[in-house]
């Protein structure tokens, strides 16, 4: 479902993504282009206009993520995203649960992920989210494998047996109880939170509730100029996103 | 093929992955189990030994890969794995290349990621690594989509239009134009390096050839001590893995 | 001398150091506030304008230097400046070689350091760089102890013996010998410069002429928010500064 | 009183301080040196033992207090000592108090940087470290301005105007009221803490005694192996020291 976006990047600030069948004309930092002129270059060629290079690329999740996505909230960022893959053990076939929606970053990392057999139950309170999640996910997902629910986990889970679960929600220690009942015995839990007393909170809730905790910790990503002769980490840099806390489930003590 | 492993851990330093159907005895840093005994224990359960509790996981590709993987060299570390599937957008169907095979752990993770539609090719010119590579990744993987070459790929890649291709070589600055070559037009570079001399010269090898760079970077992980009322960061952690290069292959300059 | 300075703050953005004698008016972010009315409020006491409050304290080294400093390059910043004075073991009395003087941010530590038995020679070829660090410094140093040398050190450096040695230039390797004869012998050399490729070439440099190697480093600082119930990094830190390089002369091989 | 030290070092894991006048014989990991021999070698030299060389250099402060101090507790670390002195603006003449003394680390730091017309209060509560640190200074320090409390600053600190005090006990909450009293107005105050939970606590309570809040904040360095060549960070780092508070005390409100 991706395969009808583009990527335009000028190699500096400007990175846009734009539907190659619908975009009508395309405005520049330098000026503009016509969307029938777009559908003429391949990916991986580049344009000129107004004696600056335009660069049109196939478009990654990532940047349609990162690009294109319409936002509400906080994203669950790549480098994040990524990691709570490997974490939570994210694979072809698998039954993953996730709340709340947010704007969908995670979940479409997750339904390409799972692929066709696999299955990604998704939680959000907040009406005008879930449509928004639903719009975005709608654009850029590639299998229809994805169980919107209009409700909070407060008020339970559907599903049982689920081979992961993610938490993405202001107190995820009010869930926790209903997150093991969602999950399989040995069954993984990834939680994001942004403060260190809601990190203490959390522990102190998966300790009550037997879950076994794995590793809390933060993935710092550091960029550096892309200048060979003056080599140098970039003078500004995200400072932190947030604290990722891994867990798995234990029945029997 | 993950199924039949368990991972067993006293959540301090032992941590152990084994395949339930052959493992005969368990030596514990408190006494042992017997093999017998360990297959009737549910995953996500428990047991004691000597007044310490040990606790049986199913065994996630992580646990593999950290914990039992035969490793004769230096691996591609799972926070780095992870970030390295999403910048070059490895997903279902995809057919990526890689050099060298190492130890097989990027390898493991790509064969999961692309499904039993995509195709890994991964090139290793030094025999004996690729024979425990092909044991490393037979007692793990789920897809049959793994293609071995013995060789370097400085002696060229068979394959031509792959969507990614990933380098973990000494002097990626020598093998650019192999890679080039086996890429689509807007295809994905990502390599890795450890030092700052090799980013520099990577870089250089990267703008001669016509590909364009996305980003220099590393990802620092920061593990906490699970602790919630004397939270903080563990005294010691891993200083450096390496340096990570995203390119796309451009077509028309 | 700065005494006769005063920080005001309201907590938030606005930090601006003021010469309590000279000041007419200050402009704030809600209003302002006349010099004769400053006059009358103590260090450590507050005021208000239009609901704002306002903080007046003592005004530290630091603070002239983060705020009030006249900056026509990139200064050594604090975090820096601090490690350096200890790693070269900046104290009393020592007698103490830097190029170039840049804004004198870091002069001015070297000048307190050492105080009134110590002294600072400090080196800078451009000249409008020397009249604003000497008016830079006039305003904030405690003791009569800098020395100004309005050349480049390629030419030569006019002391011997000197304690320790710090160098900010672009291409420390040009001058290595020449601090080199200027240091007493076991004296040490402090060198901070941006990128990689730098840092390189200077370790080749200072190996060539018989510099013990201490140390290759970099301080990175990551500020909190304030707000203890949630408690996080800021969202936004400075990245990258530069790498500081330590040695010490050695002189019988 | 440094001055009859010398730090010997093999540029590899061998770093020791010896005093020059009474070192009998020093073991060295290929063999051994007789003091008489090492008297005759001139600082900034070398010598030879077993096909390995060993430079003599003089003892630096920051030599002495990773090298050489006898240690019971965990010491303010020189990077985090370096940060505070600069923070807490400590300069010749001023006074500072300090509590508790632990091994005396950061009170040598305070002692020479306040030269002979300055004073440093020093409180701790345990007698053995209270002996120990008397010790450790009296080998190390230049000026006679240290003046040792054996007592817990919860009965009362004894001096009253001080310019700035730094804090490193568990329970930095329990005095802030003590420092309060024992401080000018727009005196500074810093406070090195471990865990995040301490942060938290020690924020609520700086706020709760009218401090006003300049930085929380960590001090992490990240050290490279000396290789132009092959230029990379180290494996292994530390990961953590402390969090760092700074406030300033505020008068009227």
């Amino acid at each position: 479902m991706l395969d009808d976006k583009i990527l335009i990047t000028d190699g500096k600030k400007f990175k846009r993504v734009f539907n190659i069948n619908s975009v009508e004309k395309v405005k520049l930092p330098t000026g503009e282009i016509d969307g029938e002129k777009l559908k003429e270059i391949q990916k991986g060629s580049s344009f000129i206009v107004n004696n600056r290079r335009y660069y049109v690329f196939n478009c990654d999740l990532y940047d349609y993520i990162m690009y294109h996505l319409t936002r509400h909230t906080q994203i669950v960022y790549p480098k994040e995203a990524a990691y709570i893959m490997v974490r939570l053990d994210i694979s072809p076939g698998k039954r993953i649960g996730e709340a709340g929606t947010g704007s969908g970053a995670l979940t479409a990392f997750f339904s390409r992920a799972v692929g066709k057999d696999g299955r990604v139950y998704t939680y959000e309170k907040r009406e005008e989210f879930v449509s928004i999640a639903k719009k975005n996910l709608s654009r850029c997902r590639e299998f229809d494998n994805i169980i919107f629910h209009h409700k909070s986990i407060e008020d339970g889970i559907e599903e049982r047996d689920l081979d992961a679960f993610f938490l993405d929600v202001r107190e995820p220690w009010l869930v926790i109880t209903q997150v093991r009942e969602a999950l399989k015995p040995s069954g993984s839990l990834g939680i994001l939170v942004p403060t260190t007393n809601q990190v203490s909170q959390t522990i102190e809730s998966l300790e009550d509730n037997n879950f076994f905790i794995l590793e809390v910790s933060e993935i710092i990503m550091r960029e550096f100029k892309i200048n060979a002769q003056r080599l140098r980490p970039k003078d500004i840099m995200v400072g932190h996103t947030g604290y990722l806390i891994f867990g798995k489930k234990v029945v029997d003590i």
